[in-house]
């Protein structure tokens, strides 16, 4: 089949829309019809040639939602008219990460996906002949994409396409790093350095659980507003401070609880593991850092019972544990829509980028 | 009183058996007849001149065991009579560390302890008419000392005090880094950097929980004999392989579920955190690492999964954990005999030293 789609010809160049040919699904395999998706910072850093592992041409997009169309032999989960949710991080429940029940990193097709191929090796998408690369297993940039069965979430029906494909990265990045990562207990004094796109989700995850401070630092003051629309309830600005670290540790009373960084900044990183408290407090790194950076500290940092962990799609199952964010959703408990800054069509997805770059949006997202 | 003790007047240079004056213990402090005490690598450290922090002359040694001969007004929890092990990391059950059951480092005599003094700012110990600082909190260098009572855990009488006195310090922080701070669970595969007196007590606890693999890595192939005796199950020298991360990766079928430094190098610090499993694998490090030096990785090994932590004291709360660790060696659980290599008397407690440095010893102990 055809299908319109914003491909990635090469690094550096805006996306071009065009009309690309699709193979229908093979076996374990679904056709989606993609309705939203959002335009998410990992796009800009493959398309800006940031990530060695990047590949030309390719179909980007990994945070959308859309309607199964067409399911491959073998299917069971899914069927033609059902929600779902694309996945970078699939949940097959077999492997030995699935099986460890200690980690949401299923490694069941990770190698195909890597390099930019469903789990036989080939790729679905091709133009004037020549293959195109799919993207994190989900290429949302094109109208129509072909996922692995084990790739997709089954959602409810009542969900608006237009802001539950924020919950297949952003908005399950950031709470779920509370949730399933951190754990935070309500009561806690958490602190979370960087307010965009993650970083209000991680702010909105800590007031759903009940924690106590939830202190947003950034070095941008306009950001203050938007931390406090979602929970935040104080605000720091590093330049207003001689010493960012003493004075975190300081309002909270000798250290949070819990510290995320969702600016990807290696320096940054080693501010929210010092900010913690001794004995206990733990960091959270979330954000993807620069291709050969470093985090550094003193041992002594976690002899004294500091830790030092990660975050990878919130730590959140995909297929298990995505659609329960959907239903906090739409129960109110979390929030979406004033996230979504700007929705355009499909032809104007380079004006996402442009966006994002001059930090005039929080998400933007295309309906097709 | 008079008592005899090793005091260390000055740096770097041997420490001298003298009788120095101590007062009697005031409310809430014992006096504590010292029985036996190891000499550890932080007694080393501090006389080598290496700690920013030591104070001089002051009298070292934090590995004892005891017996109580007098209490101050106020005493409740002991008695005379009562055999106790000296703690450097005291347990009162009262303050926000303690409370937070999150872990063992009280904080409630934390200032003065640091100083050298006791809790009331003053030191019990003095030669010639100048105050003696005391060290760590415990002074087991000396054949009677004074410690506050939220410093001493009491223990059997029929533990010997020769052996018990190094649950006071080496045998805890490496099996409770185990028990307490990585809660290794059976079948797991672990990896233990550095087979001197802690990472023997690391592999000890491993066997005792139920670890599968117990791989021991050190430079010194002499250590390989030691570490099987005690249940290392492989071993490996890096010098004999190319690449040591990805080897013990290899080994464990992916990395191991839980990795210990007890090397206090830096270097070997990074490698034990990369040594672990994608998605769970936790490092801890156990080892003091010189001063100034930094632990560094790159924050990806965090964001798939990786846990870097630390462990003081190997987790343990002073009262009420290091009682059940002499019980574990009364009951054959764990061993301490054949890791005490040599015994001495105080007047050879120089010789203690050197046999450490020449790494000819895993413990000596001072029998008064």
């Amino acid at each position: 089949m055809k299908t319109r789609a914003a491909v990635a010809f090469e690094a550096k160049k805006p996306l071009e829309i065009v009309e690309v040919d699709l193979e229908g699904p093979k076996a374990f395999e679904v056709l989606v019809e993609i309705k939203a998706t959002g335009i998410c910072h990992t796009d800009a850093y493959t398309l800006d040639g940031l990530d060695s592992e990047g590949i030309f041409p390719s179909i980007l997009g990994h945070e959308g939602a859309g309607v199964v169309v067409e399911v491959g032999p073998g299917v069971t989960s899914v069927e033609v008219g059902d929600h779902v949710i694309p996945l970078y991080t699939p949940e097959c429940r077999q492997c030995k990460s699935c099986l460890s029940r200690k980690t949401n990193l299923c490694t069941a097709i990770r190698g195909t996906q890597g390099k930019g191929l469903m789990p036989d090796g080939t790729s679905r998408f091709s133009y004037k002949g020549q293959a195109i690369a799919h993207y994190m297993g989900c290429s949302t940039f094109s109208n129509y994409t072909v996922l692995p069965e084990i790739a997709l979430a089954k959602i409810r029906k009542d969900a608006p396409f237009d802001k539950a494909c924020y919950v297949g990265c952003g908005v399950t990045t950031g709470v779920g790093a509370v949730v399933n990562t951190a754990k935070v207990e309500p009561g806690a004094n958490c602190v979370v350095f960087g307010l965009g796109g993650i970083g209000l989700n991680v702010i909105q995850g800590l007031k759903m659980v009940g924690a106590d401070m939830i202190v947003g630092v950034d070095i941008n003051n306009d950001k203050e507003e938007w931390g406090r629309k979602f929970g935040m309830t104080h605000f720091v600005n590093p330049k207003d401070v001689s010493d960012v670290v003493a004075h975190l540790v300081e309002m909270t009373g000798g250290g949070a609880d819990y510290t995320f960084d969702c600016t990807g900044n290696t320096t940054v990183m080693r501010q929210a593991l010092e900010a913690c408290h001794r004995g206990w407090g733990e960091s959270i790194v979330i954000g993807v850092a620069e291709a050969g950076k470093e985090i550094a500290t003193r041992p002594f940092q976690l002899v004294t019972g500091r830790v030092w962990r990660g975050s990878a799609f919130g730590g959140a199952r995909g297929r298990t544990d995505t659609p329960r964010i959907v239903d906090w959703y739409m129960d109110g408990k979390i929030e979406i829509d004033p996230m979504i800054t700007h929705t355009m069509p499909l032809e104007d997805i380079n004006k996402a980028f442009d966006l994002m770059h001059a930090g005039e949006s929080i998400r933007s997202v295309v309906v097709f």
